[in-house]
């Protein structure tokens, strides 16, 4: 299979399947919808998982596990979470198969295995856990309840993409139950905060922190919060929701506590998530026609060192020089790949680790040893410097700080150069065509007028930013007064 | 709830039962057969996991994600392992449910949306990764392929117990591609070794490794090794397997590669797996009727300091010797809990981390800090001592190490003192009711009189061990010549 990737000016689309294949990050598979996550994706998405876990746990929640399955009475329970799901989840109807009698190769379904109920193979748990959490909270001492899960959902979608929009993924599910609406209300910003950190500070892709319109809440949610980020191609793609719930879950299931004063009250509650989407985030903020890049702080390899020789003592020689400055970047907590593989030449190498989108690459030629330098490259800015080996590991570590801040910086200017305030209908649906990203314009508040919007240029309210500057205007849609400008765009 | 459990002696069944419900561990879900993993047992699997993914890295082999779903032709594929698991798997028929036109509150399955060939919710996952791997391997510089993935697999189990026995379950499932068959048998064999060393060494349950026979044996594999252990209550449980698959299911894919030599071959497969079933085999093999005693080096805490104090000015002179003494233990890389919680009675605590298994609990009264003491007690032999706080984290490093060892030799007599050699069908079933454990006796070999003495006595033949003595003997069903004993025992 050729390496070569689609350019991104020839077509964005294309360039992005192309990388997710051929960087070894995901592929397609024989079930609709659904992918296999490849090796060199997997180490990715476990940095993220140990990292969010960590600060999960930080924050004082805890991991458990629920059901994979929920009877579809329970789905059902809260109206409009069952309404915003129903259409697009897969159903378990029987538990058996059994041999074709026509031909004894095959199976078939078991008619007389027939469920008595069905199973929805979960989208969300908020039902399977509501139902759960009824038997564990009877007073307010029992609360908070701060727990987290990760796990696999399934969602019917019609229309897949490799990360960005597949039938199963892979997420973590927080779910918390609280006392007091307030301190329901701290939970889910503080969640937020959370994500909104380490998306940019580990992953190195700014974001906006705001709250969705009516129509674009979660259903069953009272509020849902969320961090919009901008692609490359000036779309935008949600990184992460943190909803509040209300007590819409603890009344679709009856789950009270009594309260210090000897009360019975409905529990408050929260719900937050993020997704291997934010595989696709990563992959389209930072990556070039020449395939990944990784900031360094996700990186499974962070340095990779290709040894340059003729013959086996050429090898030898080098080895040793290279193995020394492994155990030295090591011993800074750096992750090193030494690949010394002699079934393929330097130039395939180079052109593999840039693919992949290892942060920095050391090359070690024969010659060099007589100089004491080496070859390093960073992934980044394609560029190339001989620098001595005599204090190298300071340099690397150095350098990988650099890496992380200039793919946030860069990531953030092109943010900022994509975000345009427009104040007419027109001047909008321009900038949405000719410049993309982000338009920050009036609305008047209606849904009604977000629907027209949506229809006529594909271009939904991302979010309500939060602290938002009040500024009195027109709507540009219906010219109704409004008081503050709504972040627009086009979004994955 | 109350806290007290049944006793082992009145009924060792729901002795299990209780204790995994009351530490926390698991609970019963509104899903048919499948549980929900409870914060407690999550953390203890998730070092379980932690400890278990480290040595499958250690030993050469990545993480991957491959899809829930199995199209129902793909299952099918490998005959044996598709009879093997049909009659016991959840099947998706349909992708979406609609408004029930007689009850707008209610949601039935929507008839239009029938899938064109159902899904199967993987039981395991041979089939998918086959079918993948079937892209990724086309000459020898692709082997070996060494994956593992962490994933819940659903089998319709009929009688379900917590950990032992569910319709979902948590594990890894390694699946290896290899050029030569001694190479897979070599790794099938390593995996085996990896499992062993993990159950005897960190859980502290001593197992026997052997091989099953062909009627014990995964349904596709060629060879099932698998390491069993012993139980309390004298019954065995299969801790974990490690499959040679031969060439089965890249005859069944079509999975070749090109040898060195230029020649089309079938690659050669193992699996393996070990899963939630083992948090069953720590339960049983350590804990008693106050409760669960987890091996140090899985437990979540490992210590717990309960201050013992009047009024908050006593508190806060407990606090901050206590509060040293947990910075010393962390120093040392142990996991200290601080419980000064005002709402329970440290006898409350004391019964709650007795129940919760934590390896030793450290209290602190007002009275200890005038004599620079502390009294400890350790978790396994309900034992309490009064030392100086002087050199403490020196003495519970030691402790742990202690209570470690101490767990694994008492259940390594008790499996000696339960494996028992009987010469004749008598003594066997003498042995099984009266004495219960393993039972070593000869058989004939055939899969006839194993079948009989399973009908007749329950038990089966857990393995043949490995590095077997060799001995003549008669088969104590058939009377018909034997060269080796087998291992039987009635198993979980």
């Amino acid at each position: 299979m050729s390496k070569e990737l689609t350019t991104r000016a020839e077509d964005y689309s294309k360039w992005y399947n192309d990388l997710v294949v051929k960087a070894d990050l995901a592929d397609h598979s024989a079930v609709r919808g659904c992918m296999v996550i490849k090796p060199h994706g997997y180490a990715i998405w476990e940095n993220i998982q140990q990292t969010l876990d960590k600060m999960f746990k930080d924050t004082g929640h805890v991991n458990a596990y629920f059901p994979l399955f929920i009877p579809k009475s329970l789905f059902e329970a809260e109206e409009k979470n069952a309404e915003g799901f129903a259409k697009e989840c897969a159903v378990v109807t029987h538990y058996r198969l059994k041999t074709n009698p026509n031909d004894k190769t095959k199976l078939i379904v078991d008619p007389d295995a027939k469920l008595e109920e069905e199973l929805i193979v979960r989208p969300t748990s908020e039902a399977i856990i509501w139902n759960t959490y009824k038997g564990w909270i009877q007073s307010y001492r029992d609360l908070p309840l701060l727990i987290n899960q990760w796990a696999n959902v399934v969602r019917w979608e019609m229309r897949t993409r490799l990360f960005l929009r597949t039938a199963e993924f892979l997420w973590q599910e927080g779910h918390t139950a609280h006392a007091t609406k307030e301190e329901a209300i701290t939970e889910t910003k503080q969640m937020l905060d959370v994500y909104a950190d380490f998306v940019e500070n580990w992953m190195a892709v700014p974001v906006v922190k705001g709250v969705k319109t009516a129509n674009e809440r979660f259903a069953g949610a009272d509020d849902t919060y969320c961090i919009e980020a901008l692609m490359q191609d000036g779309k935008a793609l949600q990184a992460g929701t943190s909803h509040f719930l209300g007590q819409n879950f603890a009344k679709a299931f009856d789950v009270k506590f009594v309260t210090k004063e000897n009360k019975q009250e409905y529990v408050w509650a929260t719900s937050w998530g993020v997704s291997t989407r934010l595989m696709g985030a990563l992959i389209m903020s930072h990556s070039d026609d020449n395939g990944l890049v990784i900031p360094p702080k996700l990186a499974p390899n962070q340095v990779v060192i290709v040894p340059i020789y003729k013959g086996d003592e050429g090898l030898a020689k080098v080895s040793e020089v290279a193995l020394q400055i492994k155990a030295k970047l090591n011993a800074k907590g750096i992750s090193v790949k030494y690949d010394n593989r002699d079934t393929q030449r330097p130039g395939w190498k180079f052109a593999e680790y840039e693919l992949k989108g290892v942060p920095v690459r050391i090359a070690i030629g024969e010659r060099d040893l007589a100089n004491g330098t080496v070859e390093v490259a960073r992934r980044d800015t394609l560029t190339k410097e001989t620098v001595s080996i005599e204090g190298i590991d300071v340099l690397i570590e150095k350098l990988l700080v650099d890496i992380q801040s200039n793919l946030f910086e860069r990531a953030k200017q092109r943010t900022q150069d994509l975000t345009t305030k427009v104040n007419s209908y027109e001047e909008f649906k321009k900038v949405l065509d000719e410049k993309t990203g982000f338009v920050l314009a009036h609305w008047d508040g209606t849904p009604e007028t977000e629907e027209k919007i949506k229809e006529e240029t594909k271009a939904t309210i991302r979010c309500i930013p939060l602290n938002n500057e009040q500024e009195a205007g027109t709507c540009i849609y219906s010219g109704k007064p409004s008081t503050q400008r709504v972040l627009f765009a086009r979004a994955y």
